[in-house]
């Protein structure tokens, strides 16, 4: 059966493309999810995404997420990366493994951006791939989770 | 008069019963709201309840208690009791005295859930005695607050 | 069979509703120590307790306990709460599960009393709610330990 | 040209006026943003505000103020300023120049709020002139952002 | 009566328009002095002012302001803000009230520039408004101190 | 009225005069004990005095004072100096105002000896004056407590 | 021109398939080496490998990718990732960009594991992809460093 | 002459053979206080023992053995190895030379546990080796203290 | 020979009397300097006395004394207690032994005043006492140093 | 079947007898592994030896003790204790058990060598009984590994 | 043209060859300085000099400087290396390159003067040398600064 | 007789005069060793020099100096300075008196640069001169160890 997958990014990822270029790169939001449906239609599996700059509508998402069979997420959260112990248990509580993904390298960053709550919970991590992170991503969840 | 009572449940606390179970019991949310209005009529108090996956939903629904004449409060506030000042603020801005409970006992777990914004606040905690640990918040603040 | 309780308290709880009265209230140990009992023969169980300002006295009662066949343990440690570990072996030597319980919010006070070293193996812990906690927590006692 | 001046105040704010008045004074946040309004309009600049207790929903008044031309931000982050990485993000995301100001002297308060994830981002930073710092940032931001 | 104001200039703000021009800008120390004798003046109050590169010079001119009636001080401690116990403890030893200022944001420097002994017992505190900040120190002087 | 004093010797130091005596000097504690005596009877007071090796004897010691209408303690706490909340509590629960003396400089030894629970709740504390400090606290007791 | 990858391999990674399979699967290091190479030459690259318990070695080695005209590296270190300044500072004096990877997730493992000295100054780092990771790196590396 | 050992246990250790026998084993404290008196005749010395649950009590041993001529002793101080700078002096102040013995390898356990207020002033410790490890240091005090 | 003393008092010690009586009390600096002259001469000894608020001077002062053959310093370093090395090395300089007093108990104050940087090459330090601290002190320097 | 021991040692012990013999004592290297050896012999085991001033060879000895078939490591990891996660994950990543052990008493020493990254993955360490240690080790891995 | 040099002395060091011989050796301040003198006159240079155990005159005469066409300064800031953020202002301020120079090794003494306040801003640091890391100094502030 | 000094450089130093220029210069290593050997020559002492990426390697050289009779080591070692307590081990357990040496200033570099294994046990350490103090080691080598 195609497995099902659920794209979601944080707070300020829909500026992608417009902030701080130097560090995040050209490529838009709407880019990372068209390219990422395509790359999981390829590969015959669904890939559904979500952007919220509020902490609580992700929440809501990743438990809608147990409802609709959703077999692997690839998260971006951005800054809620650093602070959120709710989204943290919002992914163990529906039980579904995930990949962390960042665009920039983190710990080249301020010191407060190299501790994720959600990194001990993660199956992996990658950051400073640019936007390459989320393709990698993505195969890895299609292929392994 | 009749006392009231505000029963405020926080982040992935509408999973109550499908997560984790090992960890917080299989009783349901509506099941521990029900118990808790139950209790509270029978001892001649109202209570009403509110769960929210969002922050500003809870400190708006806090900010409402004041103008409805809400005695005391019983909240669980999930993973906002480690990460949330703005939480804090509300309940003392609206000077409602409030106890803070939780299913599990928080200090068996990851470090950053022993310390709590809510308590150095809170008139009393509860913690580690499960879903009965609602009963026993909800009888001290119809009785105590 | 009747549940065998034993309620334990550690060094100055003796000087209970003589003591601060505005941080821990006016109730004497030996007030609270008769309720319990009252409370558990109503519950048609049995309770025993045992106060002492000696940390070696109470590893002694605690150890005793094993062999008189104690079911479980309510204890507020005082003082010892945050400077002993030969008491929170002493509870897990015995393996007789435990609620732990402070008159006051320990959380509010200085910031050695944040830290128990027996909270990480109790069953759960109740602090703030006055000598009324010790009845939630004997309550507990009687019907989940 | 007329220059654009937004006034943001984040958690709890509302309740100035009525919350902890010998901490925050009694003026209320209406009668905050009417006399920020009226000394912008004098100034021949443009004010307009925008007071939420969601953190997303202060993301999202930052993200549009870039698409309406707005030129500096005022500030008052509320208990978001000790917490919020994505609320930082958000206004470095816009690239749009701001002064944070908090009512209270926050280094005279608890040791959690010594710290802001804005201060380090901002242009200048006011806190402790009561009120009267929203007039002092008003007048800052209209002169030299 | 008019209300006496004692402008402070601690260590290094003799160099103020020659040094770093890039954090501190170039309008001389002479320049800011003039200023707000001038800006006090118009405001029906006095103000004198003092610099010096000696903590006890500064200490003996607080001193000096007890009996010279000064009712309200703003100072500038330069580099003392961040080491002086000493300074801290003449300006509560005379009890007048004070407002600090930086020039620079203290809070996008050094990690040693984040923490000032004399926040904790000052009024207000503005930084990162460059000179302007002591018209608004001034201002807020003799309006509310 | 004449005045009563107690003087409390914690473990140890009934050592004295035979142990490590180029840290402690060579008189013994009943040396000691008999001059703080004959001094307290020179100055028209009562004083008696107590060691134990025991922290339980010395709080039941403690407690003990506030029925004999003990008027002050003067306290070597020895070891439990470092480590003993339940002795803080003792002291702040018989609500007897106290002096701490030590009779080596604790300052200059390893670094757990320079944090004392007692000294925060002591009226004052000696140290480093040798077997002299309790002649002094001795003296302070009698005068000012 | 054909683009020149280097793998390295530090510490034990000689054991890969045979120890602690539960952390780090059962694949071989020659496995992951050969389809590396496999994966480079599809690619159109040319990949190199080596494998070491030597720090020493491993620097002799990043020394002479310079002169190879070595284009990007990927690097497991090992244990190495957690102690070794040098290894950094060998990456950094050559200036070939890297990518670092790890098979486990190193944010679920001892604590002295969160922190490595290559990320800092690394283009990328994945972890917890298993093997998998080394053709995420790869192929990484041959499109975008 | 006979070298005189003096054998010290301390809380809980009485419970050996029936706590946590997956940490402790199986051995009771009066096999291995026999075991270790015959070593110590087979060897030519002689050897007591002591155990005590109270701080104080052990103490008080320690302090006698000076005045019995024990030559060496050999100790596991149980959980007040992390706790009691009571007990370090007492040992210190009769300047007996001391092996510091575990049963568990305390590295293994809690990070509290990790801390000994003894091994400072030990002259060796041993951990780990479960029972065996008071035959290696009956062993090393016979031949070597 | 008769011994001479210095006493030196730091920074702000010249408004005692005036300065945050509840704190200090009320005598002056001149009646604590005269009543240690008298008791001085009344033990055959001779003192002299400094104030002075300039880190500086109180060196110089320091440095002067031993060309003129002061056997022992009584000082009261005020704020500089908590800041200054340079005090510490003049003291340690000279080699004079000397006495650390403070009026107030530091160990209830503020955290950063429980460290002082002279307590480690002092004699002995008094705290808490009043102004009857200067007369223990003293006294000391007398009989003892 | 004849028990195979390996006697590991680290950087700097072949200067065994040589170095620091206040600290290390004057036995050499040699002589302690050749009493290693006649101890294994005498107990019908075998024991070989290595040591190496390179972290590499260590490691590189560990991974061949597998393939030889060894049983049991006893292990002296020089200055390596502290720094080498590389020689801890050799040892775990063969999966042979060991004791560590140290000639001096490490806890006496300078603080960076009170952490050893080997004890939490050994099963037992032993320190300061200077080489008899060594006998005490050899001894436990032949009767116990 | 000429270079000037600048050779500074911080508190105390008027103190040398008087001072802690065994730390700071046997020859005078004077010696250093005229030895300074001569070298600099040697190499075609001119150096003067200073020595202040006032701060603020340190400050006073690195502000002067700069008037007088001072191209380097060597400076050994005493106790002040370790406080004084003033100190090191006064030094970017006039933003003349310098050199640091310690007599002892700072890093064998206690941990307070591991850290420097200076080291960050100068060009380069001596310690440990003794009074020929004057020399040094003077020699590289001549050829190279 | 003539005196024999080694010099000695660590990891990555052989990429003297290629990495980084910015930081290090552009002098070669074989420049540097050549210099000090006139530099030796000249002052009718020996040098003799080695570098290596191991710190086996290192380790084995320094034992091997001993054996060598030489008399003095100027050490760079390179980023083991920061982790290596087995490079400290050597060069004390051969007791052979150093300087260390850094081109660049390791203040002003990452926080991890600021500590030193090897600082505490050299006589001197030298930083930021950059290739001179190479020069500035040598010579104080010759002259005075």
């Amino acid at each position: 059966m195609a497995k099902n997958i659920l794209l979601l990014n944080g707070p300020n990822l829909n500026l992608l493309g417009t902030r701080e270029p130097e560090v995040y790169g050209s490529t838009s939001l709407s880019d990372v999810e068209q390219a990422a449906r395509v790359q999981a239609t390829a590969a015959g599996a669904r890939l559904v995404h979500f952007q919220s700059n509020h902490e609580g509508a992700l929440i809501d998402r990743i438990h809608a997420a147990k409802t609709e069979g959703i077999d692997a997420i690839v998260i971006n959260p951005g800054g809620l990366t650093h602070t959120s112990v709710a989204l943290r248990d919002a992914l163990t509580g529906v039980a579904i493994r995930f990949v962390e993904i960042h665009i920039s390298n983190i710990h080249q960053r301020e010191a407060f951006r190299h501790h994720s709550y959600l990194s001990e919970v993660a199956v992996g991590v990658i950051c400073g791939l640019g936007v390459d992170g989320y393709r990698a991503a993505v195969d890895f969840a299609i292929k392994k989770l």
